[in-house]
């Protein structure tokens, strides 16, 4: 363990608060340290959390946490809370049993707001603020820390407006403003942001600059490229009005985040106000480990394993989803003119950097706004291109409403990639892709396409962005690429992958395997045909709607199963059971997938082998499904 | 029919164009003479539309659409739209084979957004000016027409941020400012809008005011609490920041929308400024018709049949669901000091207005913000109150991702309470709550009840709100409350309507009766009890989870059917389905609710014997799957 005295020594606020202002600048440095060590071990988001080590320490000296709640946007620059809330053993991040990589209520009483989706912390800001005024808690104050880049996602303007009509409401907002999300903020706001660097604080800033690592101090808007990567917007930064101070928000800053006396300073003439206040605070992603300040990319946004030392990854093994959805991103954007992208603020994650490298004018960086994401792609297709809007699966869910009445209703053809889909794991329940095989089901007009292999990825991106009169969706998981998995048939436009009399078996079960669920689902059929039960394993590649021969499949055998990498309610084998129920075929239907629950995170494996997803859990629950149906159907049908 | 003269003349927009500016007084009076003639006798929404009179025309008189694209957000004030672009026949008025209440792209060139949930069309309007730019099309502008109230949904902010840095793309929003949303806008971009009012354009102002009907000009602060109903705001109405160009924005304004020359001329300017600009148009919601603009509550937000002459309302017969839902909030509200409201800007037609009046403290208008709503509950909830969040089903969709993974994954105790669930019909497709019953099938912890009659409606609601561990939902149609249904008896927590063998008759049959179909199923019942089937009734009241005693009822029927009003995918039916396969039970299930498909306005009967959810349609299709499946088991099971 990297452990050292100082930080060792603070178990709780009460500690911090206690320690002498001139020993903070070494447990700045100690935190460092112990970050950098332990992430490198185990991978997590070490470039926000270096950012807000001042801030942080600031934020508990002048606050009395959990009586003045602490809420994180987002969640994952939360380490150095943790860390002085009593949370020192990284040793397990994100592994089962060790810390959350997000705040946890199971954890802590410190900890508030679990949910890693952005923009939410000043609602629950507001609702909390709103309590303590109805009960009469009006020496409490409400803290809500956000970064720049979830200011661009509408949650956040719908909170500063009801927050700013709370004039007594006791609501700090510190405004993390490192310039970037996972890349440099966008939009109107990015540059209103970059104007108040330079005509509010023109003199903290400058001390700022004198204190920037490795930085000549420099004047005038260079600085803040310099600072914070910033590639545009300062062209018009030259304006003094005050947004926030518009909306009838009292504004201080900029402050420099890394001078915590300085941030100790605002946050008590804040508290002190007695009304809703903005903090503005200017951070460095990364900041003070070099490898990470000098990352182009992400500094470090969230990384894997690395070496301490150097910064490098370790090499990660195989092509991942997203570097084929990428290349064939760029593939189909040299074929078709009108084929755009669209990304919340995600371009590297979601694998869009190299089209945006190859067509730098057909993509689109909308900030954490996936509402605007769809709704804008629908007037992209009005417009007459065809637009493919990347973005994890977990984030679909937030616009559910824009890809049902801006999408389909409106029939356009907008094709949705949803990377990260099924379980992943590390992140925990809120990262987890598991509704959208559900709730997409509901919508008319909408195709879904789920890839078993890299192959299936790239036809069925081409197939999707082939339909014009309304939304198409390609779900894959996260990781490495599963085996190639080809098809020995076809049934209507299904892939076959293993077929019942081709080992001269009866036909007993056919098995509907869901995309990456494929090869456990080929795995289970090889069990069983081990015990001479005869299984047809089909791939429908498009999920919704669903293939008409997937009925005649199913009337061929005795029990038909469903196994897919999605909650199980609503997904799939709930429509496969519809499908057969509509057309009067009363056979008995199985369906396996994720228990409908939030689930802790774990590795992806350990979760599917808990929930039963594996070949062996599979085999043996249909061995007894088969054998049941097989001796009744023996029994109730004597002349076959 | 009404029709006069100079509106019969203009068949397009280029005929609009073509007439003398001397002419478009006469015609402003003669659109506003038709639409209260025609809505009078049709309902519909009548006071937005005689706002926007002269701004309608003087948007077609500037622009080319639809080369120029004109969105309306929300849509409901496309009346004079429709008149100006060849729609002039409003006798079936959002009747079936009528005109739609909202845009439709079926009906014309001229329409483009259908949807009528709020804040969208800027969206759009960025997607279509992006589209233009990427495609030469640099001479096209796009106008979006947005109200003040649509302005606090994130939306809104999610767009101006992104169509703020498209310095050079062609977007004129036209702020259609009229200081209400259904009540007067909330919040501080509300105060903000006021100050914008106060501070750019005083001498416009007054000249409005010297033009404004029945009502002496005044100066100051009073002017805009008269024209508007402001009741709060104006206080902080002095700082002269402009919200808008701090984005980026080319602000002009305020203009007085009722002068349609100074509109026009606003519009030219904006049109020839050639990257995007914010025109702020000040109207009166029920311009020029007394009885809407004296009407305190919404001005004639929509309406029912009215008499023309008076304003008056037929009478409606019968009690609403939002009334008895109402008056249970106010015994609620007296019961319980911790139980608060929320409503996104809707506080009258969801039934909080009594509550209101009641506990002014304990509600909360957070604008058109539903995100926003679901979060700040999880905060109240957090903070030690019971929020109860009452909105409309179909807008529920909107903050999706807040209910799952900011009030459930957080275990807080929410109650939402769905109005206008189902089929709502006369609004068209966009209005039907039809998607609740599925997608909240998929939520952890949520708890999902759906009342048959009044005397439910009240016990859910108290059953939901004594839930404090996570949320629960409470969904009920429009209209009138159906007649009581008595329970005869319960299975579990199940409510049985009929009991099978009552009758004499076999367990043939077990319906689950969902909520507001409970009528229809137990006279389905009734028809098949003629024909000597035996059905036994549920109505399980909680949908979600499913009470236990489902499965050990349907165990002793041949055959289940569930009938619901709710899109069939995903929704009661399926999780029924899912529940007796999971049981190993596998029985026959039939599963009926709406079609899952976008669709046409109609009436709420019409639509539903379209998808023969009637008891005639029920008991035929029924007495099919019973007698097949009677046979089969009597052949099967002779010892039976």
């Amino acid at each position: 363990m990297t452990r050292v005295t100082l930080l060792e020594s603070i178990g709780n606020p009460d500690d911090l608060k206690k320690l002498a202002v001139d020993r903070l600048p070494r447990l700045a440095d100690e935190i460092r340290e112990f970050l950098i060590a332990e992430v490198s071990r185990t991978g997590g988001h070490i470039g926000p959390n270096l950012g807000v080590v001042e801030l942080t320490i600031a934020l508990h000296r002048v606050f009395d946490s959990p009586r003045d709640p602490i809420l994180f946007d987002t969640g994952h620059q939360s380490y150095v809370h943790k860390l002085l809330t009593g949370r020192q053993d990284f040793s397990r991040l994100r592994q089962q049993g060790g810390l959350s990589g997000y705040p946890s209520r199971a954890e802590s009483e410190h900890d508030f707001v679990e949910n890693s989706h952005a923009s939410t912390a000043l609602s629950y800001a507001d609702g909390l603020a709103k309590a303590n005024q109805l009960l009469g808690r009006t020496d409490r104050t409400v803290v809500a820390v956000i970064g720049d880049g979830a200011l661009t996602g509408g949650m956040a303007w719908e909170a500063l407006n009801n927050i700013a009509e709370g004039r007594d409401r006791r609501v700090v907002i510190v405004v993390n403003d490192n310039g970037r999300s996972y890349s440099p903020t966008i939009g109107g706001l990015a540059d209103h942001l970059a104007s108040l660097r330079m005509t509010q604080g023109y003199e903290q800033v400058l001390d700022m600059a004198k204190n920037a690592i490795n930085r000549a101090p420099v004047v005038g808007p260079p600085l803040y490229e310099a600072l914070h990567g910033l590639k545009k917007g300062l062209k018009d930064a030259i304006q003094p009005q005050v947004l926030f101070e518009d909306l009838g928000l009292k504004y201080l800053g900029p402050i420099d985040g890394h001078d915590e006396q300085a941030v100790e300073r605002a946050l008590r003439r804040a508290r002190a106000f007695g009304g809703p206040v903005i903090v503005h605070c200017i951070t460095q992603k990364g900041k003070g480990y070099a490898p990470a300040e000098n990352h182009e990319e992400d500094q470090f946004h969230a990384t894997g394993v690395f070496d301490a030392e150097t910064g490098e990854a370790k090499p990660k093994s195989g092509l991942s989803w997203t570097s084929v959805f990428g290349e064939e991103m760029v593939a189909l954007g040299a074929e078709r003119d009108d084929v755009v992208a669209i990304t919340a603020a995600m371009l590297h994650p979601t694998g869009l950097a190299p089209f945006a490298e190859a067509y730098p004018d057909r993509v689109y960086d909308v900030g954490i706004a996936e509402q605007h994401a769809a709704t804008s792609a629908a007037g992209l297709a009005m417009g007459g291109l065809h637009p493919v809007v990347a973005v994890y699966a977990t984030f679909l869910n937030r616009c559910f409403d824009q890809v049902l009445m801006d999408v389909a209703l409106h029939r356009q053809g907008v094709t949705f990639c949803l990377d990260r889909a099924g379980i992943t794991g590390d992140d925990g329940a809120s990262h987890n892709g598991m509704w959208d095989l559900s709730i997409l089901q509901v919508v008319p007009n909408l195709g879904l396409a789920v890839p078993r292999d890299a192959q299936r990825l790239r036809e069925l991106l081409r197939e999707a962005v082939a339909v014009d009169d309304g939304p198409t969706v390609v779900r894959y998981p996260k990781g490495t690429v599963a085996p190639e998995i080809p098809a020995i048939g076809k049934a209507g436009g299904m892939d076959v992958l293993r077929r019942a009399g081709d080992t001269g078996a009866t036909e007993d079960l056919l098995l509907v395997a869901v995309g990456s669920m494929a090869q456990t689902c080929c795995e289970t059929a090889d069990r069983l045909a081990d015990q001479g039960i005869g299984v047809t394993v089909v791939d429908p590649r498009w999920v919704k709607p669903l293939d008409p021969a997937l009925v005649t499949e199913a009337a061929r055998h005795r029990v038909v199963a469903v196994v897919e990498d999605n909650g199980r309610v609503g997904a799939v084998g709930d429509a496969v059971a519809r499908a057969l129920r509509d057309a009067d075929l009363d056979i008995p239907v199985r369906t396996f997938g994720i228990e409908q629950d939030f689930l802790d995170h774990a590795k992806r494996d350990v979760i599917l082998a808990e929930m039963g997803l594996t070949s062996q859990d599979l085999a043996r629950k249909l061995t007894e499904t088969v054998a049941r149906h097989t001796e009744r159907s023996r029994e109730d049908e004597p002349a076959q």
